[in-house]
Protein backbone atom coordinates (compact mmCIF):
# COMPACT_ATOMS: atom_id res chain seq x y z
CA UNK A 1 0.00 0.00 0.00
CA UNK A 2 1.87 3.28 1.56
CA UNK A 3 5.22 3.51 -0.58
CA UNK A 4 8.07 4.14 2.01
CA UNK A 5 8.20 8.04 3.26
CA UNK A 6 11.17 10.49 2.08
CA UNK A 7 10.33 13.79 3.75
CA UNK A 8 13.52 14.89 1.75
CA UNK A 9 11.25 14.74 -1.39
CA UNK A 10 8.47 16.45 0.93
CA UNK A 11 8.14 20.43 1.07
CA UNK A 12 7.60 22.17 4.63
CA UNK A 13 4.20 23.30 3.61
CA UNK A 14 3.11 20.00 2.84
CA UNK A 15 4.62 18.63 5.95
CA UNK A 16 2.71 21.52 8.04
CA UNK A 17 -0.70 20.46 6.89
CA UNK A 18 -0.02 16.53 8.01
CA UNK A 19 -1.21 17.28 11.28
CA UNK A 20 -4.43 19.41 9.98
CA UNK A 21 -5.65 16.22 7.77
CA UNK A 22 -4.78 13.83 10.35
CA UNK A 23 -7.26 16.16 12.99
CA UNK A 24 -9.58 16.19 10.07
CA UNK A 25 -9.94 12.47 9.44
CA UNK A 26 -9.71 11.66 13.28
CA UNK A 27 -13.29 14.35 13.70
CA UNK A 28 -14.50 12.13 10.29
CA UNK A 29 -13.79 9.12 11.95
CA UNK A 30 -15.76 10.19 15.15
CA UNK A 31 -18.74 11.46 13.09
CA UNK A 32 -18.59 7.35 11.61
CA UNK A 33 -17.39 8.78 8.16
CA UNK A 34 -16.03 5.67 6.53
CA UNK A 35 -14.89 6.97 2.78
CA UNK A 36 -14.27 10.74 2.05
CA UNK A 37 -13.63 12.11 -1.13
CA UNK A 38 -10.47 15.16 -1.76
CA UNK A 39 -13.74 17.54 -2.63
CA UNK A 40 -15.23 16.97 0.67
CA UNK A 41 -11.83 17.03 2.79
CA UNK A 42 -10.91 20.32 1.13
CA UNK A 43 -14.18 22.01 1.93
CA UNK A 44 -13.26 21.17 5.66
CA UNK A 45 -9.99 22.46 5.48
CA UNK A 46 -10.13 25.77 2.98
CA UNK A 47 -7.63 24.04 0.79
CA UNK A 48 -7.99 22.87 -2.76
CA UNK A 49 -8.83 18.72 -3.97
CA UNK A 50 -6.21 19.49 -5.99
CA UNK A 51 -3.66 20.25 -3.40
CA UNK A 52 -4.72 17.39 -1.17
CA UNK A 53 -4.82 15.15 -3.71
CA UNK A 54 -1.30 16.40 -4.61
CA UNK A 55 -0.06 16.32 -0.97
CA UNK A 56 -1.40 12.56 -0.22
CA UNK A 57 0.28 11.57 -3.08
CA UNK A 58 3.66 12.76 -2.53
CA UNK A 59 3.01 9.76 0.70
CA UNK A 60 2.11 7.14 -0.98
CA UNK A 61 -1.39 5.64 -2.74
CA UNK A 62 -4.00 6.27 -0.06
CA UNK A 63 -6.98 6.44 -2.19
CA UNK A 64 -9.60 5.19 -4.80
CA UNK A 65 -10.24 6.98 -8.38
CA UNK A 66 -13.51 7.43 -7.90
CA UNK A 67 -14.09 6.87 -4.58
CA UNK A 68 -12.28 8.19 -2.16
CA UNK A 69 -10.20 8.05 0.58
CA UNK A 70 -10.86 5.01 3.36
CA UNK A 71 -10.71 7.40 5.98
CA UNK A 72 -9.69 4.64 8.69
CA UNK A 73 -6.71 3.61 6.81
CA UNK A 74 -5.62 7.15 5.78
CA UNK A 75 -6.07 8.19 9.13
CA UNK A 76 -3.88 5.35 10.57
CA UNK A 77 -1.74 5.98 7.37
CA UNK A 78 -1.09 10.13 8.09
CA UNK A 79 -0.74 8.81 12.22
CA UNK A 80 2.36 6.82 11.28
CA UNK A 81 4.19 9.14 8.72
CA UNK A 82 3.68 11.95 12.39
CA UNK A 83 5.18 9.30 14.15
CA UNK A 84 1.72 9.06 16.24
CA UNK A 85 2.22 5.15 16.40
CA UNK A 86 5.57 5.58 18.23
CA UNK A 87 4.00 6.47 22.43
CA UNK A 88 6.57 9.63 22.87
CA UNK A 89 6.80 10.09 26.97
CA UNK A 90 6.25 13.93 27.13
CA UNK A 91 6.82 16.22 30.64
CA UNK A 92 5.63 19.40 31.35
CA UNK A 93 7.43 22.38 33.10
CA UNK A 94 5.56 24.62 35.09
CA UNK A 95 2.49 23.58 36.85
CA UNK A 96 0.54 26.47 37.09
CA UNK A 97 -3.09 27.03 35.82
CA UNK A 98 -1.93 26.30 31.98
CA UNK A 99 0.26 23.54 33.17
CA UNK A 100 -3.04 21.89 34.80
CA UNK A 101 -4.57 22.14 31.81
CA UNK A 102 -2.35 20.94 30.00
CA UNK A 103 -1.77 17.75 31.95
CA UNK A 104 -5.89 17.62 32.00
CA UNK A 105 -5.22 17.63 28.32
CA UNK A 106 -7.59 14.03 26.81
CA UNK A 107 -6.14 14.07 23.84
CA UNK A 108 -2.76 13.82 24.40
CA UNK A 109 -3.62 9.45 25.56
CA UNK A 110 -5.54 9.28 22.24
CA UNK A 111 -2.79 10.76 19.97
CA UNK A 112 -0.30 8.12 21.80
CA UNK A 113 1.13 10.75 24.06
CA UNK A 114 2.27 9.41 27.63
CA UNK A 115 2.56 12.28 30.16
CA UNK A 116 4.87 11.07 32.71
CA UNK A 117 6.23 13.74 34.40
CA UNK A 118 5.32 17.04 35.99
CA UNK A 119 8.00 19.93 37.40
CA UNK A 120 7.36 22.73 39.32
CA UNK A 121 9.50 24.56 41.84
CA UNK A 122 7.17 26.19 44.40
CA UNK A 123 7.13 23.90 47.28
CA UNK A 124 3.10 24.58 47.87
CA UNK A 125 2.78 22.43 44.58
CA UNK A 126 5.44 19.87 44.17
CA UNK A 127 4.26 16.76 45.79
CA UNK A 128 0.40 17.69 44.12
CA UNK A 129 -0.98 15.01 41.62
CA UNK A 130 -2.60 16.17 38.34
CA UNK A 131 -4.32 13.75 36.10
CA UNK A 132 -2.88 11.47 38.50
CA UNK A 133 0.41 12.39 37.90
CA UNK A 134 2.97 13.85 40.79
CA UNK A 135 4.34 17.43 40.42
CA UNK A 136 8.02 16.67 41.21
CA UNK A 137 11.08 19.36 41.81
CA UNK A 138 12.30 20.83 39.18
CA UNK A 139 15.54 20.68 40.74
CA UNK A 140 15.50 16.89 39.85
CA UNK A 141 14.84 17.51 36.44
CA UNK A 142 17.45 15.59 34.72
CA UNK A 143 17.48 12.18 36.30
CA UNK A 144 13.66 11.97 35.70
CA UNK A 145 14.46 12.73 32.24
CA UNK A 146 17.02 10.31 31.89
CA UNK A 147 14.97 7.55 34.12
CA UNK A 148 11.79 7.66 32.35
CA UNK A 149 12.97 8.20 28.52
CA UNK A 150 10.84 11.55 28.13
CA UNK A 151 11.83 12.91 24.30
CA UNK A 152 9.36 15.79 24.87
CA UNK A 153 9.59 18.74 27.65
CA UNK A 154 6.35 21.59 27.19
CA UNK A 155 7.38 24.89 28.79
CA UNK A 156 4.54 26.23 30.67
CA UNK A 157 6.31 28.60 32.77
CA UNK A 158 6.28 32.58 32.40
CA UNK A 159 8.25 34.09 29.92
CA UNK A 160 10.75 35.09 31.92
CA UNK A 161 11.83 31.45 33.19
CA UNK A 162 11.42 30.00 29.72
CA UNK A 163 15.21 30.36 28.60
CA UNK A 164 16.47 28.62 31.75
CA UNK A 165 13.87 25.80 31.56
CA UNK A 166 14.74 25.17 27.87
CA UNK A 167 18.60 25.27 28.81
CA UNK A 168 17.99 22.75 31.55
CA UNK A 169 15.83 20.47 29.21
CA UNK A 170 18.30 20.51 26.41
CA UNK A 171 20.99 19.89 29.13
CA UNK A 172 19.11 16.60 30.00
CA UNK A 173 19.39 15.38 26.46
CA UNK A 174 15.52 15.93 25.17
CA UNK A 175 14.89 16.00 21.59
CA UNK A 176 11.66 18.02 21.46
CA UNK A 177 10.73 21.20 23.20
CA UNK A 178 6.69 22.93 23.05
CA UNK A 179 6.96 26.27 24.32
CA UNK A 180 3.89 28.03 25.60
CA UNK A 181 5.39 30.90 26.67
CA UNK A 182 5.32 34.25 24.37
CA UNK A 183 9.01 34.54 23.91
CA UNK A 184 11.46 33.37 21.66
CA UNK A 185 13.89 30.48 22.92
CA UNK A 186 17.23 29.93 21.61
CA UNK A 187 18.05 26.17 21.49
CA UNK A 188 20.75 23.69 19.09
CA UNK A 189 19.74 22.95 16.03
CA UNK A 190 19.61 19.36 17.39
CA UNK A 191 16.43 20.11 19.82
CA UNK A 192 13.33 20.68 17.55
CA UNK A 193 11.62 23.37 19.06
CA UNK A 194 7.38 23.95 18.02
CA UNK A 195 5.56 27.54 19.48
CA UNK A 196 2.88 27.31 20.59
CA UNK A 197 1.52 31.47 20.03
CA UNK A 198 -2.14 32.05 20.90
CA UNK A 199 -1.81 35.38 18.97
CA UNK A 200 -2.08 33.39 15.52
CA UNK A 201 -5.75 32.21 16.45
CA UNK A 202 -6.86 35.25 17.57
CA UNK A 203 -5.10 37.63 15.02
CA UNK A 204 -6.73 35.11 12.14
CA UNK A 205 -10.17 35.83 13.87
CA UNK A 206 -9.66 39.68 14.21
CA UNK A 207 -8.62 39.40 10.37
CA UNK A 208 -11.60 37.95 9.19
CA UNK A 209 -14.24 39.98 10.81
CA UNK A 210 -12.55 43.05 9.87
CA UNK A 211 -13.19 41.70 6.33
CA UNK A 212 -16.38 40.35 6.89
CA UNK A 213 -17.89 43.75 7.91
CA UNK A 214 -16.70 45.25 4.19
CA UNK B 1 2.29 53.67 0.71
CA UNK B 2 0.09 50.55 1.28
CA UNK B 3 -2.65 49.76 -1.68
CA UNK B 4 -6.38 49.26 -0.23
CA UNK B 5 -6.52 45.96 0.87
CA UNK B 6 -8.69 43.37 -1.32
CA UNK B 7 -9.14 40.53 0.25
CA UNK B 8 -11.10 38.66 -2.39
CA UNK B 9 -7.91 38.51 -4.74
CA UNK B 10 -5.75 37.34 -1.59
CA UNK B 11 -5.75 33.49 -1.11
CA UNK B 12 -6.21 31.43 1.66
CA UNK B 13 -2.77 30.40 2.37
CA UNK B 14 -1.33 33.95 2.25
CA UNK B 15 -4.47 35.13 4.55
CA UNK B 16 -3.75 32.09 7.02
CA UNK B 17 0.48 33.36 6.47
CA UNK B 18 -0.45 37.30 7.94
CA UNK B 19 -0.48 36.05 11.99
CA UNK B 20 2.79 34.23 11.00
CA UNK B 21 4.37 37.42 9.43
CA UNK B 22 2.95 39.62 12.12
CA UNK B 23 4.00 37.36 15.03
CA UNK B 24 7.84 37.44 13.70
CA UNK B 25 8.08 40.74 12.96
CA UNK B 26 6.79 41.88 16.62
CA UNK B 27 9.74 39.21 17.59
CA UNK B 28 11.89 41.10 15.16
CA UNK B 29 10.93 44.17 16.44
CA UNK B 30 11.70 43.45 20.33
CA UNK B 31 15.05 42.51 18.76
CA UNK B 32 15.53 46.22 17.96
CA UNK B 33 16.16 44.99 14.26
CA UNK B 34 15.03 47.62 11.86
CA UNK B 35 15.27 46.59 8.60
CA UNK B 36 14.76 43.08 7.42
CA UNK B 37 15.35 41.04 4.01
CA UNK B 38 12.93 38.62 2.39
CA UNK B 39 15.59 36.09 3.08
CA UNK B 40 15.97 36.63 6.66
CA UNK B 41 12.08 36.40 7.28
CA UNK B 42 12.28 33.61 5.12
CA UNK B 43 14.70 31.82 7.28
CA UNK B 44 12.77 32.64 10.74
CA UNK B 45 9.36 31.66 8.72
CA UNK B 46 10.43 28.60 7.01
CA UNK B 47 8.83 30.02 3.53
CA UNK B 48 10.80 30.44 0.71
CA UNK B 49 12.01 34.63 0.00
CA UNK B 50 10.31 34.79 -3.11
CA UNK B 51 6.77 33.16 -1.16
CA UNK B 52 7.20 36.05 1.08
CA UNK B 53 7.63 38.51 -1.56
CA UNK B 54 4.47 37.50 -3.20
CA UNK B 55 2.62 37.63 -0.31
CA UNK B 56 3.32 41.23 0.84
CA UNK B 57 3.56 42.56 -2.54
CA UNK B 58 -0.30 41.30 -2.62
CA UNK B 59 -1.43 44.12 -0.13
CA UNK B 60 0.81 46.84 -1.12
CA UNK B 61 4.03 48.34 -1.73
CA UNK B 62 6.09 47.75 1.71
CA UNK B 63 9.60 47.03 0.98
CA UNK B 64 12.73 48.84 -0.92
CA UNK B 65 14.78 46.75 -3.24
CA UNK B 66 17.81 45.62 -2.24
CA UNK B 67 17.44 47.09 1.12
CA UNK B 68 14.65 45.19 2.72
CA UNK B 69 11.36 45.53 4.12
CA UNK B 70 11.01 48.31 7.44
CA UNK B 71 10.39 46.02 10.55
CA UNK B 72 7.90 48.94 12.16
CA UNK B 73 6.45 49.87 9.26
CA UNK B 74 5.38 46.61 7.78
CA UNK B 75 4.08 45.15 11.03
CA UNK B 76 1.98 47.88 11.53
CA UNK B 77 0.83 47.68 7.95
CA UNK B 78 0.28 43.80 8.44
CA UNK B 79 -1.35 44.88 12.12
CA UNK B 80 -3.60 46.88 10.37
CA UNK B 81 -4.69 44.29 7.29
CA UNK B 82 -5.45 41.83 10.72
CA UNK B 83 -7.44 44.24 12.12
CA UNK B 84 -5.10 44.47 15.16
CA UNK B 85 -5.69 48.06 15.58
CA UNK B 86 -9.27 47.74 15.96
CA UNK B 87 -9.72 46.79 20.03
CA UNK B 88 -12.03 43.96 19.54
CA UNK B 89 -13.87 43.18 23.17
CA UNK B 90 -13.65 39.41 24.31
CA UNK B 91 -15.43 37.31 26.58
CA UNK B 92 -14.28 33.90 28.16
CA UNK B 93 -16.72 31.40 29.06
CA UNK B 94 -15.53 28.69 31.38
CA UNK B 95 -12.99 29.91 33.91
CA UNK B 96 -11.44 26.49 34.93
CA UNK B 97 -7.59 26.25 34.56
CA UNK B 98 -7.35 26.75 30.73
CA UNK B 99 -9.77 29.63 31.20
CA UNK B 100 -7.55 31.24 34.16
CA UNK B 101 -4.37 31.03 32.19
CA UNK B 102 -6.21 32.36 29.23
CA UNK B 103 -7.75 35.23 31.24
CA UNK B 104 -3.83 36.08 32.51
CA UNK B 105 -2.28 35.95 28.80
CA UNK B 106 -0.52 39.70 28.85
CA UNK B 107 -0.08 39.10 24.70
CA UNK B 108 -4.17 39.91 24.68
CA UNK B 109 -3.64 43.41 25.36
CA UNK B 110 -0.36 44.23 22.97
CA UNK B 111 -2.62 42.64 20.17
CA UNK B 112 -5.03 45.09 20.82
CA UNK B 113 -7.52 42.99 22.53
CA UNK B 114 -9.54 43.76 25.52
CA UNK B 115 -10.85 41.23 27.72
CA UNK B 116 -14.01 42.56 28.99
CA UNK B 117 -16.20 39.93 30.78
CA UNK B 118 -15.45 36.19 32.36
CA UNK B 119 -18.19 33.70 32.59
CA UNK B 120 -18.69 30.41 34.70
CA UNK B 121 -21.98 28.58 36.11
CA UNK B 122 -20.00 27.68 39.37
CA UNK B 123 -21.42 29.43 42.00
CA UNK B 124 -17.63 29.07 43.48
CA UNK B 125 -16.26 30.79 40.83
CA UNK B 126 -18.32 33.49 40.27
CA UNK B 127 -17.41 36.84 42.18
CA UNK B 128 -13.80 35.80 41.99
CA UNK B 129 -11.17 38.35 40.18
CA UNK B 130 -9.21 36.93 37.46
CA UNK B 131 -6.77 39.79 35.89
CA UNK B 132 -8.86 42.38 37.41
CA UNK B 133 -12.10 41.11 35.66
CA UNK B 134 -14.69 39.45 37.66
CA UNK B 135 -16.42 36.16 36.60
CA UNK B 136 -20.15 36.50 36.28
CA UNK B 137 -22.61 34.21 36.27
CA UNK B 138 -23.24 32.23 32.67
CA UNK B 139 -26.52 33.24 32.55
CA UNK B 140 -26.11 37.20 32.48
CA UNK B 141 -23.99 36.24 29.02
CA UNK B 142 -26.69 37.82 26.65
CA UNK B 143 -27.27 40.81 28.88
CA UNK B 144 -23.58 41.38 29.15
CA UNK B 145 -22.59 40.65 25.62
CA UNK B 146 -24.92 43.36 24.24
CA UNK B 147 -24.06 46.21 27.01
CA UNK B 148 -20.23 45.61 26.75
CA UNK B 149 -19.98 45.51 22.64
CA UNK B 150 -18.53 41.86 23.16
CA UNK B 151 -17.24 40.72 19.26
CA UNK B 152 -15.32 37.64 20.09
CA UNK B 153 -16.38 34.72 22.47
CA UNK B 154 -13.77 32.24 23.76
CA UNK B 155 -14.59 29.05 24.81
CA UNK B 156 -12.89 27.17 27.53
CA UNK B 157 -15.36 24.75 28.42
CA UNK B 158 -15.06 21.36 28.71
CA UNK B 159 -16.11 19.48 25.27
CA UNK B 160 -19.34 18.38 26.95
CA UNK B 161 -20.27 21.66 27.07
CA UNK B 162 -19.03 23.24 24.11
CA UNK B 163 -21.62 23.45 21.54
CA UNK B 164 -24.35 24.62 24.18
CA UNK B 165 -22.19 27.24 24.78
CA UNK B 166 -21.39 28.08 21.61
CA UNK B 167 -25.22 28.46 20.70
CA UNK B 168 -25.33 30.91 23.59
CA UNK B 169 -22.61 33.32 22.05
CA UNK B 170 -24.60 33.20 18.89
CA UNK B 171 -28.04 34.05 20.19
CA UNK B 172 -26.04 36.60 21.98
CA UNK B 173 -24.82 38.18 18.50
CA UNK B 174 -21.46 37.50 19.00
CA UNK B 175 -19.24 37.58 15.19
CA UNK B 176 -16.45 35.43 15.96
CA UNK B 177 -15.62 32.55 18.00
CA UNK B 178 -12.38 30.94 19.40
CA UNK B 179 -12.69 27.38 20.28
CA UNK B 180 -10.06 25.48 22.86
CA UNK B 181 -12.43 22.49 23.55
CA UNK B 182 -11.20 19.42 21.40
CA UNK B 183 -14.87 18.75 19.83
CA UNK B 184 -16.19 19.83 16.44
CA UNK B 185 -19.02 23.24 16.52
CA UNK B 186 -21.39 23.72 14.48
CA UNK B 187 -21.99 27.56 13.99
CA UNK B 188 -24.23 29.27 11.33
CA UNK B 189 -21.84 30.84 8.35
CA UNK B 190 -22.40 34.48 9.88
CA UNK B 191 -20.52 33.36 12.77
CA UNK B 192 -16.33 32.68 12.17
CA UNK B 193 -15.28 29.81 14.01
CA UNK B 194 -11.87 29.60 14.53
CA UNK B 195 -10.28 26.08 16.65
CA UNK B 196 -7.29 25.96 18.90
CA UNK B 197 -6.20 22.17 18.33
CA UNK B 198 -3.23 21.56 20.46
CA UNK B 199 -2.76 18.15 18.66
CA UNK B 200 -1.64 20.45 16.05
CA UNK B 201 1.88 21.71 17.75
CA UNK B 202 2.03 17.99 19.18
CA UNK B 203 2.08 16.14 15.92
CA UNK B 204 4.49 18.58 14.54
CA UNK B 205 6.90 17.99 16.60
CA UNK B 206 6.53 13.99 16.50
CA UNK B 207 6.92 14.29 12.98
CA UNK B 208 10.23 16.06 13.20
CA UNK B 209 11.61 13.88 15.85
CA UNK B 210 10.46 10.93 13.81
CA UNK B 211 11.92 12.04 10.57
CA UNK B 212 15.07 13.21 12.32
CA UNK B 213 15.94 10.05 13.49
CA UNK B 214 16.59 8.62 10.11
Amino acid sequence: MAKTVSPLRTSKATIDRLPLYFRTLRLAQDEGIDIISSEELGRRLGITPEQIRKDLASFGQFGKKGVGYYVNELKRNVGEILGLNRHWNIAIVGIGHLGVALANYQNFVSLGFNLVALFDQDPNVIGQRVNHVKVEDSKQLARIVEERHIQIGIIAVPAAFAQEVADELVAAGLRGIWNFAPVKLEVPASVRLVNEDLSIGLSSLSYHLTHAEG
